[in-house]
């Protein structure tokens, strides 16, 4: 897996190590030094000086920059290119606190961008003249900027404002008015942020008019979640609980119904689009045509199975044409906007995984003609962008192993892929010039923390920026053993991956307790050719506390195709459950595997797994930390839920097979459940309602939750918490 | 303790036994049963065939009977009264199914009482003529009958109504309309069950009258009780959780405001009483004048330390006089009624701590003389009434021992007190015939599962009607030791009461782990002469598997006098920790009580206490379960809590000394707390308040709750509670 350039990486690595092991009159074979959680996980405070060192870098057009907390700096030259100190000495204020917040909007102008706060300003660095420089109202939210009108949409209290420089503030609202409300939400996220929405507004490339989402969720009931104020109350407001609203459309149930309005800052005039299907249809992946003439909908009918891709007139919202559809008999999920060719305005990249895996098209706007430019049995990953003057597009897939994500150019017309860098690891973060000729690319493989290069998207030629040491090494910590592999599913023909991570004293002549850590479930998956094999700090933690830790991805994850993923439709669990089954049989046939200490913990999907586990395999698992679950899929959202399950209306034998309430008398080893108490996603109902089956079933789960904490605990509570899930397992598994 | 004519009861328990081991032909010696935690507990399917014989007995006017399952019979003579089969032939339908439900509510007629759901019947059964029908709406509460006028009052969401026979229902909220809601109540329970308060409707001697509450909460915010719908939605609702109201002062908070009105059912008239002082005052022990013409009423200051018995006209409204007041620094309670003496309607026994020890005084309505007829370091715990004929009080007190409960009749001048039974024990329950002259009272001591007597008034004398076995020992099995004893308070003057409870196979050589068991609160004490000295199942299912378990009752709680209550006025947990942590002192001085192994365990103010100690003795407390506890005092109700706390605003140092949150740094040892998910009483804000604390200072609780639980589980789910307390001292304390 590990290609000959990585060879030389090494040979770097094995030098500073042993530099260090020599600065420090450690001799290598001394006692290394053991992990805490706190320089483990992601919220610890001495978390920082055990990542991998790092560069920061931009793009002003085609001038490639690193940026600094003094300023920026040429990449190649490191010549200055602007300082903080510049910068505020033009504003005659300490606005300016960091290089590494400056941006460069426009590629061929001298102008730099500042954001603090409520407060943005423009400003042209030759001349340090102020081209903008706007405070936006406190409250508002979900804030877009068009760099061209240099207008602002926000909203406030689910109304939706553009503010306009030198101009009075313009309501969208309505017509107008303001109607939103909690139940009338203008120009936010709609769909909770499925289908690849993430907000709620659109600008046209001239940035003159808006395109917009309304959302009326009237009609969806509220989960109560409770507000404890573990801060204290308000001046003059009881210190008592109190809820709040959070909108939570339950599967087979009343779902919001969304509406896309075009507002036109020039005339102000307001229209809708004239969507047709029904009310609860989804309406994704909002793009506007480079002349701003036309709005492409991505539609999909409440069921899932049957898209429309749809072009409006956005002067008067009237449908032009339907310009695709796609149909299967499970679900299609589109998940990305068309993306125009720099150089033909009729003509988009179109992602699909029609042929079975996703992969790019060039979709004619005019002709509907559907042009398939990558194939094969992998998946493009992410579509970066387009090299403009050789005229390629850029991309990540995982054509060279499952578990890797690498950077590779090509042709508009297809053919062959170039790789931009090497074709090892997980490039993990792209920033292409102004014109798509250079990138500068990040990967990290098993054994490189970070390697960034700034290279040609034509050859694929460049330069190494950095290529960061392994502090673990160098600084003298005991590190376990990481190794992936691959089995056999429970269909006895699909590879899965695996991870492993083993002890740094591991003896194969011992009896290890395992702890399976699962997901399980689609769009994530957990093996992949990241450092360590992309093992978590926790999984480090529990092998230097002696226990073997077992990831293994299968069917229903992501990035192996359409069908891997959908062989788990209208039945979740239960394929999951057999993969994860036969990862067990292959850790049963490992001798160092203590059969009678197996273990397993999952978060979200993955608490759903670890519960199902627990109770389908009650013999095998004998400690589970089930966190964030679900419990019963009837109490999951309309949008992920009836993709996967259909409605409980349509599918009550998948509900019931799924439901694991109605198994809580099957528990028979040691569950822990954990959530955030004002969990918006598994709400809490999940849980207690596992917990009212387990005593009606004369069952004992354990519990604990997270007030204020919501689907993940973030900063000290992830601390705490896997100090608890350790905890835990160091109590009955060990 | 245990005095001659117990003696007796032992030899024919002992004849009993040994009948039984010979029936059985279970030599003594042999292996004995072990007890499960479903036959120990009130909750569990096999209790009932572990607890003692009983029989049922009430009276019709001076007739003792005896009550069957067939009907019912003179408990003298045996000879039949009334059947079963003889009332539903009168009827001419099965509506009586049990001779305990007959209740005969005239002296001197023969009219039987039949209640089942909504209906009620009143039957001569001389005659066999049915006297009243009554069908009352199914969703009504609170329903509160009359005999004499054969009216019942009742309520329907927050409306207060009267049922009249032969007449149309009448409407009493706000003068005939309703604007009854869940914020206006009429004719419930006000001040949150405090004060001796446990309803809403009070009607004349002539039942013509009724005199009602009106509390208006509107002002009081709600605590956000979730239901998840176990059970699943109603149809056409959603599965969703729903919030449903339970409005809740906190202390320091604003507080309902509560009303009297009076009722006339003849003339329809409806008056407010005139009451004084400031809006949230308490108005409690609502007390009719024999000749109906008075109204009285114990008014207390919400600062709970001046009350006042007021006389109120009960046709006007007006007041007449100010009869009494109490005043103390601390607080005062009036927890009881007048009760006019029967046969001189100017005087009525009231009860007062004004000495220092709750006692008997006659109270001339008239001349506001208060008389105290009963004295001394002990205390009277229930008035029970009168024997007309001989002019007696009756009453139970401690005066032999503080942890028992006798039964004595007085003349109504006071002196010389009779037994009535066997000085010893507690009398648990009294039947007075209608002219008291006779009681049927059942008590129980320490050995002494059950005995029950019907004895004159006047002279003591009388008949056992039933000394019960002790099963555990007849049906063989392994019993603990049960002891009792005294050591002294912190402050090594005062006499404070334990139990305790050794394993059957005790060795004094061995060491044990030991639990306390605390309450700590007022109104209540755990140490009383009941069988077993009131042993709870679970103590001896915690003995039977090897654990001492130790309950100490100290300063605060009740039955000591007024001055040992109030010992922890404004600090709370303060010297209720320094005494349980006297009872350590006193355990640590027992060879066979392993020091490393302490843990606690309480519920309620025991919540409080236990995680209290946990926090301030860490290192003698090493695992501690702490049920529906309060954590904050800010978190509890103004009745309650602003009695022994004054305000967060008068008190602040009290409150902050008090707050367990500020202390959850100090948590060392294992604690978990444990909710009922909808305690109504002690709000889930104090538990997940603590929570957030321990994980912002990286401590580790754990964690359950029940969800749709109240202040205490029942039935099955006290069962699973139980069994989930031991596995916690099973796992880390033993």
């Amino acid at each position: 897996m590990i290609k000959s350039n990585h060879c030389k990486w090494l040979s770097v690595k094995a030098f500073l190590s042993l530099m260090f092991c020599f600065m420090c009159m450690i001799p290598a074979s001394a006692q290394k030094k053991q992990f805490t959680l706190d320089e483990l996980l992601g919220g610890g405070e001495s978390y920082w000086k055990l990542t991998p060192e790092n560069i920061y870098t931009t793009w002003w057009g085609n001038i490639a920059l690193r940026t600094t907390p003094d300023g920026v700096y040429d990449l190649i030259t490191g010549k200055e290119v602007l300082t903080v100190e510049q910068v505020n000495k033009f504003l005659n204020e300490k606005f300016a606190v960091s290089g590494h917040n400056f941006v460069f909007p426009t590629p061929d102008e001298p102008i730099v961008m500042l954001t603090k706060g409520q407060r943005r300003i423009m400003l042209d660095f030759y001349t340090g003249r102020t081209l903008l420089d706007v405070t936006l109202p406190a409250n508002s939210v979900a804030r877009d900027f068009n760099v061209k009108s240099k207008q602002t949409a926000y909203t406030i209290a689910g109304n939706l404002y553009v503010f306009t420089p030198n101009a009075d503030t313009l309501v969208i609202s309505r017509d107008g008015s303001t109607d939103g409300s909690d139940n009338i939400v203008y120009g936010q996220s709609v769909h909770r942020d499925e289908f690849g929405i993430h907000g709620g507004t659109f600008w046209s490339p001239d940035g003159k008019m808006l395109a917009y989402y309304r959302m009326d969720q009237s009609m969806v009931p509220s989960y109560p979640q409770v507000d404890i104020k573990s801060n204290g109350a308000e001046e003059g407001e009881s210190r008592i609980a109190e809820t709040y609203s959070c909108h939570y459309p339950m599967a087979g149930e009343n779902s919001h119904v969304v509406k896309v309005g075009v507002f036109n800052t020039e005339t102000k005039e307001n229209i809708w689009l004239d969507l047709e299907g029904e009310k609860d249809d989804y309406h994704t992946n909002i793009t506007w045509a480079p002349d701003g003439k036309s709005i492409y909908v991505f539609e999909l009918n409440r069921d899932q199975n049957h898209m429309r891709l749809v072009e409006y007139d956005a002067e008067k919202g009237s449908k032009v044409r339907t310009v695709l559809e796609e149909k299967h008999e499970k679900y299609v999920e589109p998940m990305h906007p068309l993306y125009f060719l720099p150089w033909d305005s009729d003509k988009a990249i179109m992602q699909s995984q029609r042929d079975g895996y996703n992969h790019l098209y060039v979709l004619n706007l005019k002709t509907s003609e559907l042009k398939q430019i990558t194939k094969g049995k992998w998946v493009v990953q992410n579509f970066v962008g387009f090299n403009t003057v050789a005229q390629r597009v850029i991309f990540l897939s995982n054509e060279s192993d499952p578990r890797k994500s690498c950077l590779y150019s090509m042709k508009i017309t297809g053919g062959k892929r170039t790789p931009l860098g090497p074709e090892e690891g997980v490039c993990y973060q792209t920033q292409l010039s102004n014109s798509g000729v250079s990138v500068i690319s990040a990967y990290t493989a098993p054994d490189v923390p970070r390697s960034i290069n700034l290279l040609s998207t034509t050859t694929g030629k460049g330069t190494n920026i950095l290529t960061a040491e392994d502090k673990w090494e160098t600084m003298g910590y005991s590190i376990p053993q990481f190794k992936s592999g691959s089995i056999k599913a429970a269909d006895y023909v699909t590879d899965l991956y695996y991870r492993m991570v083993l002890p740094a004293d591991f003896d194969e002549k011992k009896k290890y307790p395992t702890i399976v850590y699962v997901y399980g479930g689609p769009h994530a998956h957990l093996v992949d050719a990241r450092w360590h094999w992309s093992s978590r700090g926790w999984e480090t933690y529990m092998a230097q506390k002696g226990y073997i830790v077992f990831i293994l991805d299968g069917r229903g994850s992501e990035w192996r195709g359409r069908d891997f993923e959908q062989a788990t439709f209208r039945q979740l669990g239960t394929v999951e459950c057999q993969d994860q089954r036969q990862g067990v049989e292959y850790l049963l046939s490992l001798p160092y595997v203590d059969k009678d200490r197996i273990g397993v913990h999952g978060w979200s999907f993955g608490g759903f797994m670890t519960t199902n586990l627990m109770l389908t395999y009650p013999d095998i698992f004998k400690v589970g930390v089930a966190g964030g679950p679900v419990i019963d899929w009837n109490y999951y959202e309309v949008m992920y839920g009836e993709r996967y399950m259909d409605t409980p209306q349509t599918n009550p034998e998948g509900y019931k097979n799924s439901n694991l309430r109605l198994r809580a008398g099957n528990l028979k080893g040691r569950l822990q459940l954990i959530i955030g108490y004002n969990d918006p996603v598994c709400v809490p109902q999940h849980t207690l309602s596992f917990i009212r089956s387990c005593i009606d079933a004369g069952t004992q789960c354990d519990y604990f939750l997270y007030p204020g904490g919501e689907h993940n605990m973030r900063g000290k509570d992830a601390v705490h918490l896997h100090e608890r899930i350790t905890r835990y397992f160091e109590d009955y598994l060990k």
